[in-house]
């Protein structure tokens, strides 16, 4: 008999080294961060958000939860900080530190390289302003070292930047539902030709691998989530706000998990169901004691002129279901991280449809990957 | 002041957590695993290396490192093996255990689920089966562990299939150069109307990071070594073997680095020397006192007819050199692993030119990285 051992994937707490080389790797390169700092309505919501409400940084302490380049650092101390703590777990925090001292602003901004749990300031801290949502909102599970920031180091009196964050879920129709099935069928007929030659060439028959392999592909194809930047007109129905988060009081804890149940109405026909979409938006409201002498809103809902480079996250139903009258869906859905990797997720659709002439089509239930 | 801590890039001892998420998690798919079977060169090679010469199978113990799907393991056995020992460190293994029961072989084939450095065998095997080779052979640096299983499981009197190895690199024209430069001005391009944008629209001057950007950039664009199946007419002068291994001896302090001087001769006039292939073969020949019936080769070379999945690792010269008259190049090369992955390469290149009129061109030094 001969023994085995663990092939190291991690299903217990969080494995540092994968997770740096799972995750932060990315944040280290110049080409993203200007990605990032490209986004116009990403920048100009932050921007507003600053520069409308200085009242909340003039001779306050504030602190930047992954400053990356160092601009919303930057901004803040141009705004009127008496001093800024720049939190960075990469290397990126060099050349923050460097953007810093460019503009002079080394007396104010000190950039610390580390993570933000383990970080140590030498005070508490008047704003905690951070630009921590990944696609939709939550993945890369980021909001989880704000939470930590701010129960460490946020005077009770302060103000978070941004206050509030919500997720909405609408249907939709996108030819991309068509795309990807096309591209799963291809697979999979390339995987055919791909048995019969082993077989004949090499003697070997792997026809038994086509069930793990088409669900491999089924999962690649048409069981992970899509970018996009849809147009308004691709929402066929009333969307709904799936989540709401006040950045002030919300745990780790009350983010998990998002369990919501809404209803839909799809007025518009003749069209196709082919899904749903996922967005966010936050909101820059300051504190009910202390608030926003200007709100600002960052949304990343479909927009008919500007997308933001996160898009939404479109989830596919095939077959997609041919609307031909007046429909109404009753949608469960649940998001939850991904055992595998806690900055993922699994999300899952119960969608109960029903047609204005009362008849009910069988429900759908379908799970997806954030990934 | 505030305190800092280590963000966790991994320069001591190899993180098995993050060696898993950058290196074996690719490993897990069926779909990876499909291109490496549809590889007909690499096929080929070791299932002639394997049916050709039996007498090394018939009623032996072999071990198979880094089976992935199995069908090494699955080829030994048909081939008369008494027992096969399949290890994957990847789930991977589950694929393969299916594989071997549905072509009858589980009494042989007993797949096992580990890392080679940590799995016990019930016995010492005759034969070491494995498809170790990366990228110009020694990426991934899973010949270490094909070296740690000979060391404690091989019989003295064991053969290796492989058995020997072999790195080649020789003189090349191919208008990647070109693009790879047209790339890099894009991005550069890019990057300085973004500084303007930055510095009009939200008042911070990024300019100082002109620098680190452009690094990033020429980094990814002209230093990083390409993947690219050439023509022969591609190669401009004479190839050099830079490295040649004896699986049977060769420990990993003779392949932590590859050291290699070599002249080339270029007669092909006029052409661009536009930068260096490197590509390998490995041999199947059994060994000294039990050797191959049939002798078999695996190429990589540059091949007018089939391409493998290697392909040809391409080393660009920015700029190319022009080639007017007979040149003779005496090239310095060596080769290291990366200190941030031990599983990453890089490389440099010095490079003297003499032309035939006596002439001498500026010494070329070049470093590159293949990731």
């Amino acid at each position: 008999m001969a023994s085995r051992t663990n092939g190291g994937s991690s299903n217990g707490p969080v494995d540092k080294g994968a997770d740096f080389a799972n995750y932060f790797c990315t944040y280290a390169f110049l080409y993203h961060q200007k990605e990032m700092l490209s986004d116009r309505v990403r920048m100009d919501a932050y921007y507003n958000a600053v520069f409308q409400n200085k009242h909340h940084f003039q001779g306050k302490a504030v602190l930047d939860v992954g400053t990356g380049s160092g601009i919303l650092a930057i901004w803040s101390a141009q705004a009127g900080a008496r001093k800024v703590y720049a939190v960075e777990a990469t290397k990126m925090s060099e050349h923050a530190r460097t953007l810093v001292q460019a503009n002079n602003l080394q007396d104010i901004v000190e950039v610390i390289e580390g993570s933000m749990e383990e970080v140590v300031l030498p005070e508490k801290v008047d704003v905690i302003i951070s630009e921590w949502m990944g696609y939709f909102l939550l993945r890369e599970s980021m909001f989880d070292s704000v939470i930590c920031a701010r129960d460490r180091w946020l005077k009770p009196s302060g103000v978070m930047y941004p206050s509030h964050a919500r997720m909405w879920v609408g249907p939709i129709r996108s030819g991309l539902v068509d795309q990807k099935k096309n591209d799963y069928e291809a697979a999979m007929d390339d995987w055919y030709g791909f048995l019969e030659d082993t077989k004949d060439y090499y003697g070997v028959d792997m026809s038994v691998l086509t069930r793990p392999f088409s669900n491999e592909q089924e999962k690649y194809y048409l069981q992970t989530s899509l970018w996009n930047n849809l147009h308004p007109n691709q929402v066929i129905g009333t969307a709904a706000v799936i989540k709401e988060i006040d950045c002030l009081t919300a745990s780790v804890n009350d983010i998990l998990e998002v369990k919501s149940s809404f209803s839909s109405a799809i007025s518009m026909a003749p069209t196709r169901l082919c899904g749903f979409a996922g967005w966010f938006d936050v909101h820059f409201r300051g504190r009910g004691e202390d608030p926003a002498q200007k709100e600002i809103e960052l949304t990343t809902a479909p927009s008919s002129n500007t997308g933001t480079h996160w898009g939404q996250q479109i989830f596919m139903l095939h077959p997609p279901v041919h609307v031909d009258e007046e429909i109404n869906l009753d949608v469960s859905f649940s998001m939850n991280r991904s055992k595998e990797n806690h900055r993922l997720m699994e999300v899952e659709f119960d969608v109960k449809i029903s047609k204005s002439s009362g008849k009910i089509l069988p429900p759908i239930n379908k799970k997806f990957y954030i990934e």
